[in-house]
């Protein structure tokens, strides 16, 4: 199979025996639609596509169409003359060709189309006499000259616009249907100088020219800019290429009696079953795009071509059945005949998608489990965040663009530091927080402000991260802003926005708006429950959430969380007189310093995590010891290191010592997490007492049983996870045992290191579970940093070293080859260890689906994610379950 | 085996069969000795030794001896009290015993020792009337008071010392030798009442107590500073455990027929084959070490004690011949009978251990690989560099100490900066290089500095790492100097050195001397040649050097380099002309300004290569490519910067600008390596350029066939290194093909990224060799920066989570484990891969055995590294064949 290259659609049904993925991976979406339709007896103007596999070639050949797939296209060319009686550039019924993209996964607009090839000087006559239509035979042709000009050869489009233009105003025509046949002809020489002027060398007249090149041009268009970006959006692989359709021609354009169209089987919209779509008579479908003229609704086709209308709706409904999903067909009326030019799944909004596949349940059509695969689960998304009103969202004017860091829609007045926002929020005031970046300290900021703009940072810095951990709308990124603090105002297209100024985010887009725009709350239907439902019912991966607040506890529960995965002690370090105790004891000297510090936190420690017990109840919580740095907790500034050093009543200069001690070269791989509780016991001590405690007050106030999971982080060898779980287990046990209470808690470890992954089996000994840390485990794996590797990650891209974001994508591979080996061998050493995965993965449908084949027990994500989790891990075991019905 | 705790000395011959590697383990080597001594019929103190065992049992047990053992040892002594027909504890004829450990590998002076236990208020009249000599047994018993009191309970010894200063105050006695028997007895009621005001109970009278809490510490003393420091020094496990060993007394102090000693078959210092020694008479060990009374020469004794000379001399014969080593030994003469209490085989200096192997060759006692296992490869090192005059060292005051960082001895003036290095050597001056820490630099400064010193940095500092490259002798962190730039001095020990004044520093100890101090240079024997041919013959790991620079690479051949496994070209582009074009390439905009720029770095780059190319003909050159981030290029001093953009004609603000968007959070995990490849292609194109256009004249100048290795470094990713290698082959083959030369040339690359280890297999496929970076590697599969370590490494060694710093030892169960997995699965994938190792660790004997037995093809060290390589990889060779001869 790997070596026959081309295909005609009535063959295609016959060799992949209905199996559908197969047939679509050679043939792409696009032939695999136009072979079953051949072989249901549809109406298809025949043809044949030229595989995926020597798009694959073309490219291993150094951009070449090699001399075996040239002849057998020639071949091909001749078989479908004798399937349709007409022939190949001949100049009395001239076979005409479409030539047309169609890849694995459809990528709509993204590459490159020809139409009415085959024409040349001679053709058009032949076509002229044929249809007794000159002017459509000189409109095809100008077409043909114009769109072979454009994508195969790069001359520019407008170039021939102008020519059009020039001619409109010299004859005083309105629209281009005012060209007469004779205009028309004209404008063919005219635009065949323009080729020949820019090409040195005449327009190609030789028909399998035309082709070769316009086969060469549609693989070409593969790797055009738009279609990378649209890829590596849509996580589709540059390897698998894209497959060539080579199609007799149907004229939308030769006549009243004719037209072209494209309609959906249900509303892609809302997903209501009802015919949806438009068409435009006496018109080519590239008409359609350019919007030169208003198409009309496809029920107007009832009563302007009813027997049409009728044979296209039978049509549609049989490919329903067929296909068993909503369609998304084109189609084209040449003298009052119908084609059909294509049809595939077609896209649709969450809601609709969330309605058809319940829809298509209650029909009888598909099963739940059909049903569960049908959405994909990064759509929900746009059901859980407030949404801009879509009739504002049209008349407003974009300002400027970042990365889509984190989703909703936010509107507020400008505000340039975390004080502000909170004290703006404090009097009322809806605030979107500019920064050039976010920290740690912002914290208490960002969580006052309706959304989060900054310059600095990617889909993974700080400020996307924390703000998807709160649910918070966040566009991060946008490099075109440039802020000045001192004057409080950024400037973005030339335009100076004050603070107080209103502004609106979408983190679903990346759009900013220069102004305020109103928001709906998003509309959850009933379909929403009932789908997640059977999603539940499959799954076997448990989903825990990232969350350090109570309200972010809350939040995640009312999402379906079963537990908390992930419980960032240090946020809880920041606010109000905690930064300054942890300040106190990051200057102290020695052990009884420190300890009398730690003491000062050990009351909001304690109640930070009985709040997040009493939401949780008996789920498990994840609660993870200090991580980052020290000096993280230290001001940077001059003006705050005084007000600090006047506060601890120590010099200026003893401060700047400290921080001068604790400065990191690289303080990702420095001194933090557990090293810190190797340095400072105390540390983990008095965490391990707020936890104990909490887990006590709890259990009594509500009794349920609370099991509390101490998580340590950054281990790299089971000796240091041996002495810090010594210590936390020394402070509890005495801590319970004076508490006459029967309490269980747990000690688990991070796997973030490559070392805790290469030692997984003694480590797996001292641990009660593993959580997989795999945001810094994708750092040390890959060495690079991530808030450094955006320098360089675009070149990456580029040249398609790495196709997409190893810290959005668990990179399965490297990282995954560790997490593997080390769940495997950590299982053998401690049957009873409970293994889970914590970093941004974790909300990550194609990481879930690796986590689950991976015998994982659970994936913690951030609140908002848990629904996607929830039905990416559904997705993952019915996969599963097919492949091993199926072996 | 492992259930028996306890062998009498007459035992071990017999359990062990000979097998004196297991007897060792088991035993210790002290028992071990005492075991074969007493086999072989010599006058052997009897006892019994507790085994390593016991030792591990203890600490298992929390610091307890368990029942089962205590039983067994009052049982041992049961058999004791029989062999030697004395009674513990008796009042007529008491035993008494020495408890002292004995470790594996022997740790002299690091744990402690309790001579005379036994004695109490009754025991000691026993023993004054037995032996009619109550002098002799008090002063036993108030040794024995104090020792128990200093070594068991802690008490300071001072406080005993100050009672007998005091009452040889009163009486007017200038030796402890006047002390009388009454004087003695009163002594010891004041130092059994100092016991108790300390212990707050009697001296314990009851000897199976005595000797419980006597073994008790030393097993406990296992585990105190100085022997944690120790066995981290010479690598010794702390798994490993002591034996203790319990035997009969001799006494050396009954008399002027009595006596003690310590004695070498040969001479310690030269190798020279004669008895080498000394001994008291009428003392025991103790004195010796004290210091009060000065040793004779062993000589003496031969006319002292004509009979017990010749015993001992032909008992020292013998151990010889039965240990076929040169013997350390310890023995004691009581009333003219000699007791052997122990023998093992003697430290000994390079010189000597290089003679005393060749001579045992000659004798014909071993064989010549047995021969080259009996050279500590580190000692070799000795023999490389100056040394200072061990006279003027005597001397000589220590002023401080850092980290032994390069060995060798350096005395010059101090200066401060790298510029002033030059300068002031240029002038004919040696100098002392002071920095806080160093950077690159000051490369140059280095160069012409005789010694560095720096405040910051471990033994992989960049001084470090730098220097041991150079062979220049270095001393890091010293943390107690404090630095003034600005007034050109340091300050250590309260006293300024200004710049001018003469220092020296002792790179193989870390001593800093305020002083000019003398040096001689090494003696090199003609033994060593002999040597390094044995090693070399039955060697073979190859071994290739790590050097930029043709006196480095003519160094490493002088010591016998097979090649040059990594040459970093980043050195090449900070002297002079070159770091300002270099720096233009920084600043360029575009490629064609960087192209620019990048051409006048390539003739530089080219006759460097030439230079390297022409010393080492057709051993393999390995090329690395551009590693460090750009950022290391650019001045970080604000008169550097304005000087650099005045250089460069552009404004402070665009070089500021640069220089900030250069910024990185974490270096080490940033933009650099291949990364510079994929963003600037144009780099790898000049480097290219000029090690083909070197290889190319170098082979026509000298008809030698280069076959040049170009290293791309930092590889993380199969894809990645295609490009590269595509850039270079590319330009490579070109070049060739118009110099219509037939040139060979490799394309490898380093493995120092986990991920490259963990995807090897495909790596392969694009490589022809690997070179294993274990420097970064180990950084990244520890996931902690050597820069930034040392702030926490120690609280990990002080808990002995680590026992060894993990960039001197390979860490052979986490990167170790990626080193074999990669190298196993890259051979597998490509069978012509060859496999090396340039990290640091290529220098280090533990790390070169790993590799060796990882069927790595060569190691590649610094120059002064060779020799102790290729001793290292022979010894590696000879052990691995004597395992499968055994198996």
């Amino acid at each position: 199979m790997s070596c026959k290259y081309l295909y005609y659609f009535t063959e295609g049904n016959k060799a992949f025996k209905g199996d559908m993925i197969t047939m679509k991976n050679i043939l792409g979406g696009k032939g695999a639609g136009l072979a079953e339709m051949t072989a249901a007896g549809m109406p298809v103007p025949q043809g044949f596509t030229i595989t995926t596999g020597a798009c694959t070639q073309y490219y291993t050949d150094g951009r070449q169409i090699n001399d075996e797939i040239q002849k057998d296209i020639f071949e091909h060319m001749k078989g479908l003359e004798k399937i349709t009686g007409k022939t190949f550039g001949d100049n009395r019924n001239p076979l005409l060709v479409s030539v047309r993209s169609g890849a694995r996964q459809s990528m709509p607009g993204m590459m490159d189309t020809i139409l009415n090839l085959g024409l040349n000087d001679e053709a058009v006559e032949g076509l002229a006499k044929k249809t007794n239509n000159p002017r459509f035979a000189y409109d095809s042709y100008r077409r043909f000259v114009q769109m072979f000009a454009d994508v195969v050869m790069g001359v520019s489009k407008s170039l021939f616009e102008d020519e059009i233009d020039k001619m409109k105003a010299e004859k005083g025509y309105k629209s281009d249907i005012d060209l007469t046949a004779e205009d028309l002809k004209k404008l063919v020489a005219v635009f065949k100088k323009i080729y020949e002027d820019n090409e040195h060398k005449p327009f190609p007249q030789d028909p399998k020219v035309q082709l070769i090149e316009a086969v060469k041009a549609v693989f070409r268009s593969w790797d055009n800019p738009r279609a990378n970006v649209y890829r590596k959006m849509n996580e589709i692989p540059y390897e698998w290429g894209t497959a060539v359709n080579v199609q007799q021609m149907a004229f939308g354009n030769s006549g009243n009696n004719s037209g072209t169209g494209v309609a959906f089987t249900r509303n892609p919209a809302t997903g209501e079953k009802k015919l949806f779509g438009e068409y435009l008579i006496n018109a080519q479908g590239e008409d359609v795009v350019a919007g030169v003229r208003t198409p009309s609704p496809i029920s107007h086709l009832k009563d302007q071509m009813p027997a049409v209308y009728d044979q296209f709706t039978d049509i549609a409904t049989k490919l329903e059945n067929h296909f068993k999903d909503m369609q998304d067909m084109e189609f084209t009326i040449e003298d009052g005949h119908l084609y059909m030019l294509q049809t595939r799944n077609g896209k649709r909004t969450a809601t609709a998608a969330l309605k058809i596949a319940c829809d298509l349940v209650d029909e009888g059509m598909i099963d739940k489990e059909e049903a569960v695969l049908r959405v994909e689960p990064h759509q929900l998304d746009a059901l859980l965040h407030p949404q801009f009103d879509p009739d504002a969202l049209k008349k407003a004017e974009v300002i400027g663009r970042g990365l889509a860091a984190s989703p909703g829609a936010a509107c507020g007045k400008v505000v340039f530091s975390a004080e502000d926002a909170k004290a703006w929020k404090k009097n009322g005031e809806k605030v979107v927080l500019v920064r050039l970046e976010t920290s740690p300290e912002d914290i208490e900021g960002m969580q006052s402000a309706e959304g989060i703009l900054t310059v600095r940072g990617g889909m993974t810095s700080h400020a996307a991260v924390v703000a998807r951990g709160m649910g918070t709308c966040c566009v991060s990124g946008c490099g075109e802003i440039t802020v000045d603090y001192d004057k409080k105002q950024f400037t973005l297209g030339g335009k100076a926005y004050k603070e107080g100024d209103y502004i609106s985010i979408d983190g679903s887009t990346g759009n900013i708006y220069g102004e305020a725009l109103p928001t709906v709350p998003a509309s959850i239907t009933g379909n929403f429950g009932r789908f997640m439902e059977w999603a539940d019912k499959v799954r076997t991966l448990k989903v825990y959430t990232n969350a350090d607040r109570p309200k972010d506890a809350q939040q995640a529960s009312d999402f379906g969380a079963e537990g908390i995965g992930l419980c960032r002690t240090e946020h809880m370090f920041f606010e109000g007189n905690r930064i300054k105790a942890m300040r106190e004891m990051i200057v102290a000297e020695n052990v009884e310093d420190r300890k009398k510090a730690l003491a000062k936190i050990l009351p909001y420690q304690q109640g930070d995590f009985e709040g997040l017990f009493e939401i949780m109840g008996e789920r498990p919580v994840t609660i993870r010891f200090l991580d980052p740095p020290l000096h993280e907790f230290l001001p940077t500034k001059e003006n705050d290191i005084k007000d600090l050093a006047d506060d601890l009543h120590i010099t200026v200069e003893k401060l700047k010592d400290v921080i001068a001690s604790l400065h990191e070269f690289n303080p990702m791989m420095g001194h933090r997490g557990c090293r810190l509780t190797v340095t400072y016991p105390e540390i983990a001590e008095m965490q391990t007492t707020a936890v104990i405690n909490a887990a006590i007050n709890v259990t009594k106030k509500t009794g349920k049983k609370i099991v509390p999971q101490i998580m340590i982080p950054l281990v790299g060898e089971a000796k240091e996870l041996k002495f810090v779980k010594d210590t936390v287990v020394k402070t509890a046990d005495k801590i319970i045992k004076d508490s006459g209470m029967d309490l269980k808690y747990e000690v688990g470890t991070m796997i973030e290191i490559p070392r805790a992954a290469l030692t997984a089996g003694k480590i797996a000994k001292e641990a009660d579970f593993f959580c997989y840390g795999t945001n810094d485990l994708t750092q040390m794996t890959f060495g690079f940093s991530r808030d450094d590797a955006g320098k360089f990650l675009d070149s990456y891209y580029e040249n398609k070293i790495y196709e997409s974001d190893p810290f959005v994508h668990l990179d399965t591979e490297g990282v995954g080859r560790l997490v593997k080996m080390s769940s495997e061998e950590g299982k053998a050493a401690n049957p009873q260890l409970h293994l889970g995965i914590c970093g941004e993965h974790g909300g990550d449908p194609s990481s879930i689906e690796f986590c689950h084949n991976s015998g994982l027990d659970y994936v913690s994500c951030s609140p908002f994610r848990v629904p996607i989790a929830r039905l990416a891990a559904a997705q993952a075991a019915i996969k599963e379950n097919r492949a091993k019905a199926k072996a």
